[in-house]
């Protein structure tokens, strides 16, 4: 049995939902996505790794060629894309220590050319470090907000701002919120109407939501213009 | 004590975040509720009502002035805006009992003055149900998914296109199913790449997370042309 | 076996932790409650009663003697003392659907003689009712804030005022905060410093701890001006 | 008090079942996991072992004699049975992080001398790559699908496939995926029918099921003829 | 809106995997129920209805034309095959209070035209009711085993025969029992070989599991005739 | 199918373990009920029944021949031995709600000739109600310790007597207590040593523990003896 | 502030609960249990040591002084009572892995001078390993079962014998199983009445409650003599 | 990117809310730490810190500037007030192992200049540990209690004390009180009236909640002044 078999690449994704194919690391082996890596040099592809360990990445044959970030454990294989326009997403992180989910996201969109700004440590615990950043946040059509232990950021913001809002709960915090899961049903439960929710620590996932979400107006913007 | 102190309407809410205020009615009293209703009368604004169960609805003064929906347990008091330009939200429900949580979403966004479309018990189970009509609903730059059980609807639908797409757990089922948890859970770690959600039998969060993204758009084009 | 060998009242709890007994009428049936009163009469005490539901209130033979409310679920047997002082205490309800809870507090500050003031539906999905209440709510020393959903009005008013912070977790909510556990956990996790928390729902706690603290501060006081 | 008290191995077992013991080595000290061995080295036997890590199987002192897989986690000691007969056993892993599940399901087929054929990476994201190999998973009358996350993939093939389907959630995946109970309740709570689930990584007794399963089909068969 | 858009029947599901459509009547509105119903009359099909309650069926237009078991909530609507062959499954259950769901399953297996033998209250309480008749259970290739409160049988069981056994857990019990989350952990957990469950309550899951077995066996025998 | 199949009496149980068949009404039908009364009848055997609600007992055919009781729903058939000897098992309710559930133990104990004592309402929010009865319980070499809520008692009671503990979690309680899983908890983390748990609300098992130990010192004391 | 202000040691335990003090270490550093046992030493007391780790171990200045079992992480601490009379109390562990809580229960008897008898291995996947043992295990009045995974033994003995069971969940198992939940909630619902359950992995806890039972059962036996 | 602009302290923090900014370090970097000691530097202002583990510490370029406590894993940075005035504050740990929780709640005080007393290994398993101090403990018109498995210990302590009673729960213990999930559930059930908590292990919270408690005191006392 051989590790060629153990997987199928999506290449044709991009083209049939506006995303790229990503490699989750997590549960692999280092031999297997070495191959994967191979496969993708083969056509020429570029990949984005996420949830890859120093630890692992040390152990990749391929480890020279990748373009690594330890705080939010991405990789870049190959050539990505120049980032252009201005930035439309902003990716809000409650707490200092909720930083690497944030720059996860942001790792994501620039991979896809999306430009994007970072509001970092603007809590509820200290409201006037919110309320000082608030207009230019708004200024973003799209909002991501990191926050974990209570999560009680994403439904301020909420409240505050008339573009999309996608909270990410971050698994910051112990005793309750060890794991994530009180940020998460926080959110979900937000008492401000209209904000979606993705896993605990999704940076990755909260971007590709970003990422559907300018496909799409981009989409209505062109049958408008029509 | 009276009851007119136990509520303060946020009538500026649509101003601030481009959605208008709407009344939870589950753990308010007929009391309460009609004060509500009273207060919008005295300055000629309209409401939205949720989870109205047609026993309290039955309870209310105001009882007769409602346009209720019983399957979404909605009402609509005073003037609703009329239903403009093209559908731009496909909201589909996994399977005949996901309906009225589909319907809850439906009038929401009925109640903004938006055009949807339904596409009912297309669940996975049988996958030529949904194949047989993944065009249509492709055609809608933002898709709303209501499905319960082990809610594999969405990850099939992420995975076919490219716009948002919004799932809505819901707490059909029984057994680990009972309650939308499991339909949840499943929703959060969707293998399909920017998948977002909200909370268990939540239609009304899903079509406000629509309209803000439809308001998104609507400035990302606003800012394109210029 | 006998009714009366199933209760035994703690007339002294007053003299001990400056707390008047209370009957917590869940999981009693009318024959017991009835023989508590009646024990109470026969010494002359006066009794408040918790989570009396109309229906067992109905069954009761002393229901006549009750000074009943039905929001909260309580009742007074017996001479309450009168309120003196300005309001020491807050009570802050996040929704109108918290109020309930809110009252059960401010009854039981009532029957200790405490005078305190209610705050309604001033939750942070409309951060302006907040902000326009905030310099009325800092005048209270002690601060009691229910809060159901994401209960994220305890963190955000934990933040802005100095005083002791009591949070009540509440069951309003669906889906992930329904039973209020989402709650409970939010508060527990709460970002701002020193906020305490009891049980979910339990308006009676808080107001006891709330008059523990007006206790020891009292203590404080006198010892201070010695 | 000597290791030799503290094991009992069940020899009888295919006898009754129709499958041999196999030691499950988490919790088991190497002391004793070599004691096991040599108990049935005393008999002739062989003998399957599971969850084996590789620092323990180090430990052992008959490490050299163990044909031992680090992917799966399994060792046979003695000699295995030759495969015989056409794959009657599809193992399907939805992704490349569930093959050490398949795997273990594969070794303990193979040391029933079972063939078995394995099919990677074909989760729901990208349909395509489960629709181009359906007709060769059809082809056999058993499934196993190994699937962790929203573990979608055993509903989809479900309603795809007449004969038997056995589910293997597994624990790939972080957030509320994590550890696999959310695999495992979208599984269980299948809208497809007559899909049979077994423990959280279990590939070991999916293949056990299997080998059930083929048991009573060769009575059914024999009995069919007679 | 229309009833007739809020459902899509699969009258291919028998052809595609070897099982007739069923109606999952929980959260289906009896409006709902009557427009499934008429259209499969229309079609001259027959349908089988599960957890249809009392109230429900009642309600229905269709009620005096369905064979309506009230003990398994299911119900026949049209022509139901003749029972032919030998019984080849055992239903057993644990307890009296199990037969409920041990009724939906011969129901289910009874309505696909499967004889099958019912074996109740013969819980490991008293080990010698399942010993004076495991040699009957035995005799059957597959056994169904439904099971409440710590689910002890199916381990047993499956210790002691060599056919499939799927394992129901029940909801029977109370405490940490309730619900039937205890006996699906315990089966789950089984440390008999090779057991697989279905979901709490799932007769009917269990009973399609069987027939997709005896459709497995049958290929088998087929093949191995040729 | 016939209600005859659906149970099998275990009528050598007391030889076998000491204990009488005893019949769990919850889940059960008032025609499988009264079936099996018929058939202990015909044996001149009594049986003792549990959790049989008031409702379901007036539907009984035997509804007259019972000895009820409805505060702790268990009902005797037949002739109850009579109680002799003097009480060897302290029955002890932590609060006046707990009632019910020591009942339940009392009840079982005397249908086994058991004499035993009630120590109502001396829960450790007020010490002195337990510390002016401990000499009296600490008389009997077996105590049962009903509690809900924190269940603090069973601690406090453990650390002061010298006998068999055996503590009861009730589901008295609201929030996180709700259900009786809190206590559960508590009396399982125990800080004192020794103490044994049965499932939530269980009087029934905490006496039936109480009798195997009595029997197990009978046994004792006959073996002292020789 | 020192460490010696940080216990306080219950030397009088034994005197009024019959159990000796004993030094749970997990979560006590090594200074904290070399002061311990410094202050047992100046007293003349022998000490027993729980849940003491190999590496806590070797970082005590005491550790050449203890009688140390790493299976069961107990240490002695000073003179160890002889063991006296016959066997009382049966320790069975349902299978090889669950040896380390039964050893832990082994050495707690035997610090109280008290025989026990271990019976290993004899879980119910293979019930003749129980069967051809169940007369030897019975001739015990004090039966204590450890078992983990599903935790179908201790129902199977406490069907088969009239002594006192005492159920120890264990957390040997993976998936659903991790951590012994899956094992307590099966004991606690179990089928067979009268069984106790002590904590998870609670040996000590076992062998404390056979304790306490012994004592009561002296206690029983000097008053039925007199 | 920098890490500066991942922070943002908020010094005005005590102006506000009469408490310091304080550095929770678990899941923040070495270098962000580092940065935000430097700011604090920059300003001449003091800061504390919680949750550092000595790793981390060692990590740290500024370690040589920290007064350190690997107990509590505090650290000050700068200059601390003088402890003035007399406790106000007693600090009970129940067990031993609870010290750790205990300290963190001591420094925290400490630093803001108040004067606390520590009362260890006080828990309720020998009763004779608290009464022999409770006199002690009652002198201070604020008891922090932190204790871990069954939480019994603010529940005895609260029916005792007439002051404010802040619960911390703590993660002591295993089995079901692993996390110490067991104990905040149980305090939050308190029997005994007006107990507040705080999030598992948050020593820190507590002395927060004290403070904020001794602040409302402050102005009580002045307002009576006046």
């Amino acid at each position: 049995m051989s590790v060629a078999e153990e997987f199928t690449l999506d290449f044709a994704r991009s083209e049939r939902i506006g995303l790229e194919e990503a490699i989750f690391c997590a549960g692999k082996s280092p031999e297997q996505i070495d191959a994967i890596l191979e496969s993708a040099r083969a056509r020429g592809a570029s990949l984005l790794l996420t949830r890859l360990d120093p630890e692992k990445r040390d152990r990749l044959d391929a480890a020279a060629r990748l373009d690594y970030c330890p705080v939010s454990r991405t990789a870049v294989f190959g050539e990505a894309p120049r980032i252009t326009g201005p930035a439309r997403v902003a990716v809000v992180a409650a707490g200092t220590s909720d930083v690497p989910v944030a720059r996860e996201a942001l790792r994501v969109l620039a991979y896809a050319g999306r430009a994007a700004a970072l509001f970092a440590d603007v809590g509820v615990a200290g409201l006037w470090r919110l309320t000082t950043r608030i207009e230019e946040i708004r200024a973003h059509p799209v909002v991501i907000v990191a926050a974990g232990m209570d999560a009680a950021l994403p439904s301020v913001v909420g409240g505050l701002v008339a573009g999309a809002v996608i909270a990410v709960p971050t698994s910051v915090g112990y005793g309750v919120a060890a794991g994530g899961r009180a940020a998460l049903d926080a959110v979900l439960a937000s008492c401000a109407p209209g904000i979606t929710v993705v896993n605990i620590d999704n940076g990755y996932g909260a971007a590709c939501a970003a990422l559907r979400l300018l496909h799409a107006a981009g989409r209505l913007a062109a049958e408008t213009e029509r």
